[in-house]
């Protein structure tokens, strides 16, 4: 049919705004935050000072970091109706059902003459208290209250766990890694939302339902469960082989935009192999033969790893369950999604594409239905 | 800036799907669902059997609608938990957070292994309950529970008021103008969301955050609370004017499909004008003098009122409170929404557009800081 070639299928290539916030270079490989390469961040910055480069397009001074660090450290705890609501949840509920609904819950107290950006900051310092609870509630462990004096990733761990791990510092830099990825699935469609003149809570819940599919953040918890199903090196080749030939999707390869590796699982990987190197790592010797396999039968198509594909296996190490990564990175994504959400509606257009129509047409009730 | 061309703003005119569900002729004024026009189905069918025809493409025989009505009916009733769960509630937060939250935590009880359709029918059926027990809850009385004898329209004007108010068939016709209107904004958002093969929750969860826009579902009430500042027939020229002089948006007014008068707002004038003749509608006749100051006025640019310019007047009239116009719409357009979640995914691309970046470039953490 001629009107197929009419349809923007995935809306591939069409741009849908101008945005000085961050660049991909699918070629090359590259993720630059405001005009600075992610490698350069993650070797120098932490959470919150990206956050703010983020949010403000320049990196803070001393005052100004010290300024959101108090505001995100002191909005942390939830409402008390909130903590008592989900301890009425059913505890088999998945955290990303958890993190949607509450964080759906949260608009109806939050101060109507806020502003879009003081929401956005209420927001990103209480999703990980709400990741954290649900952790906690649902393995019947005492909660643990966020404290003000931590940092974003260290409070966060420490309210899972009641501890900081070792090497907490690569959890910060896998939020840095996380925090932004330009015009993805979940903050397309909570740019949507934004057009609408709606409110954060709405933006917010949108990005975090997209998130949730399989084919966008639901992959990293995936990724996992298809470890747990080789369950050992040797059956590796045959699993593999197996989902290629019955052509199901190989979960943690490839990429919309990137064509080479995927610089954040370079990273990642990097971190695994060299910073663990006297540790036996679960899942990585696994994760690597995946990877040998999968890459040299798709040389052609530039199939390579992408964020998903490693950064369970780091989270894991820190002895976070499966289910709990994409949480993960919401957690560290809607920096990107409010900051987007705030860039677009300065000069807001709301979304209404068209569909090309093929259906029936000039049809009659009473004749369908033979009546008069 | 040259790049400023190639932005598809708002995706005007950009085709993202090829959809049999329904089309809009904005030029001649015209909605068809299925190959049905509106007016036609406003005239001889009800809700159920629109939905069903929305859903599967044609009309249902006797048995087919028995099986859908019977389905819908049984399923109204909302879990305990959260029933109990919305009696926590703050009484002031507005019904579409409620709505939106209330979805959102539906996902939670719900069964894996049921199809997306039976989840789509499990919404459709409880988001009336939803809406009138929190209309109920909000105004402290006692809970009106679902009654399987009734019709859909019937049974939710039952539970928010106890009674089934004269001309409630009035309020069942203006459901089946609201069930679907092509790739509006909210239909869009959740077409987004579905692409990531998300669930049917996240999905229509993002649908209800994004109808809740002003721009959007919102504007019914926009319209309602407009008429209250206004207050009598004699204030409209002044207010109108200083509204048109200050630039701002006259709510209820301008569609971007629609280049002539909205078919829909052309049917709910006619229904308060006709049939309510030897009644003292309210608002109506503010309503008819600020629909000539304007239309006269933007002549030129063909602005007419659409479908929230006089539904709110129809839902006033039936005792219904402004701030549930909005989920209203939700409860007709989640037919509309669930339809083209499950036709997209027939055919799927996970949604992943581009933003042209005009930001900084080649920076370097340390040259910006001015640390070694």
């Amino acid at each position: 049919m001629d009107i197929e070639f009419e349809v923007k299928y995935g809306l591939d290539g069409v741009a849908v705004a101008i945005s000085s916030i961050s660049c991909v270079d699918g070629e090359k490989g590259k993720l630059v935050y405001r005009g600075f390469e992610i490698e350069d961040l993650i070797q120098n910055s932490n959470f919150e000072e990206t956050a703010y480069l983020i949010w403000f397009g320049s990196l803070p001074n001393e005052n100004e970091l010290d300024f959101l660090i108090s505001m995100l450290s002191k909005k942390r705890e939830l409402p008390n109706q909130i903590i008592e609501m989900m301890k009425l949840f059913p505890k088999n509920s998945h955290p990303m059902e958890v993190l949607r609904s509450v964080v759906s819950m949260l608009g109806m107290y939050s101060k109507k003459e806020n502003s879009t950006f003081e929401n956005a900051i209420n927001l990103t310092a209480k999703i990980p208290t709400i990741i954290a609870y649900w952790y906690r509630i649902r393995n019947d462990l005492p909660l643990i209250k966020p404290k003000e004096s931590l940092k974003h990733s260290e409070n966060f761990l420490y309210m899972m766990f009641g501890k900081i791990p070792e090497h907490f510092n690569l959890f910060d830099k896998a939020l840095i890694l996380h925090e932004e990825q330009g015009m993805n699935a979940s903050t397309f469609a909570s740019t949507v939302t934004a057009s609408t003149l709606s409110d954060i809570y709405s933006i917010i819940t949108t990005a975090i339902g997209t998130l949730k599919g399989p084919l966008h953040g639901g992959a990293n918890e995936k990724v996992l469960k298809m470890f747990d199903e080789i369950g050992s090196i040797e059956n590796v080749e045959f699993y593999i082989n197996n989902l290629i030939e019955k052509k199901e999707k190989i979960m943690g390869f490839g990429h919309r935009i990137y064509k080479t590796y995927d610089p954040r699982a370079k990273i990642l990987k990097n971190w695994i192999k060299e910073i663990f190197i006297n540790n036996n790592i679960k899942y990585f010797e696994i994760a690597l033969k995946v990877e040998e396999i999968v890459v040299n039968k798709f040389k052609d198509k530039k199939i390579y790893p992408n964020v998903d594909f490693y950064s369970g296996i780091l989270y894991n190490y820190f002895g976070i369950p499966k289910e709990f990564f994409t949480p993960i990175f919401a957690m560290a994504r809607i920096v990107g999604w409010t900051a987007h959400a705030m860039e677009y509606c300065k000069n807001n257009r709301i979304f209404r594409p068209k569909a090309i129509y093929n259906g029936p047409k000039n049809l009659k009730y009473k004749e369908v239905k033979g009546v008069e």
